[in-house]
């Protein structure tokens, strides 16, 4: 089974919090156990999971993130001046696996699925690829 | 089919082999070709694959993700003072995936699967997901 | 079903588009939905997902993962002068798991996939497993 949805970002580097999202689609598929694929179509952006509590933490990996990465560095031939985005795409990776339990993702208490923005604002696709166990 | 099992770490920052675990679940599993999904339920913490010979790669690896990465760097707003693990902890991933040929993972030879603290020492749990092929 | 093909690298550090091979592999598999695990079992490279338009891209990544992982940094234990190569392997990981739809991987139009050398020239394998939705 496979979900599309669309988020709008509004600032240049930002993590989106896509759980509920994530969450809802799993359990419309009606899969009770099996593995999900949350994977973005593009390349200035990413899918990570960290934490859900404190925003600052988000704050906190955008800055660093920034502060290792910054844009517009002299040494970038491409010409779209998002070489940097590029970079923080494959350093995130445009994916991440979720192992579905009893209907539900099994994540850590303090774990959240978080598009992440890298060359915003934009709007912005998510898929959701659900696989059903065998068994 | 579904396996989870703890490990302490002993240091704020370490790789732990679980090599030799995440095989004996694949074997139990009795799973001959499909993938395994080997995950952890934290944010300060990942999991990644590199070598397993020489150690010292790892103590190499470490010592680079400080260097880039520092504690307590004075911009970080998030009080725990751990902002730097959850920045590691989205540069590592919390998963891996496995493939499963004639019931072992398919790895190189010199390729291990480490449990990766970025803000210990704790007790940290795992999961590993095993998904059948349907033929 | 599992697909085994090797290539050559020419450089220290590259990126290799291996988008058509992986077309042509999932192709031959005669997979119409499901997922595709692409899977390098060596410890200095990785498997990402960037931009397939502009080489400037590929270079720039080039240069910003030299820039901030040099080699022969003094602090490195490692006795083969490839830890940074080690460290830029566990920062983009060994895999990248494509959603199959359709007969054909489900990318954003400007994503291509890329096989990442760290510590080349050398002979490299690369392993696609192709898992069947069950519907």
């Amino acid at each position: 089974m496979l979900f599309t949805f669309r988020i709008s970002t509004d600032r240049s580097l930002s993590f989106t919090d896509i759980s509920s999202k994530v969450k809802k689609y799993i359990r419309e598929s009606g899969c009770r156990n099996g593995i999900a694929i949350i994977f973005t179509p593009h390349t200035t952006a990413g899918i990570t999971i960290n934490e859900n509590a404190d925003p600052h933490v988000q704050d906190d990996i955008a800055w660093k993130f920034r502060d290792l990465i910054p844009p517009d560095e002299s040494e970038y031939l491409h010409g779209e001046r998002n070489s940097h985005s590029h970079v923080m795409s494959t350093l995130t990776g445009a994916s991440v696996t979720l192992i579905i339990k009893d209907g539900n993702p099994l994540l850590g208490v303090w774990q959240g699925i978080y598009f992440c923005e890298f060359d915003g604002p934009r709007m912005r696709t998510i898929h959701i690829k659900i696989m059903k166990d065998v068994e």
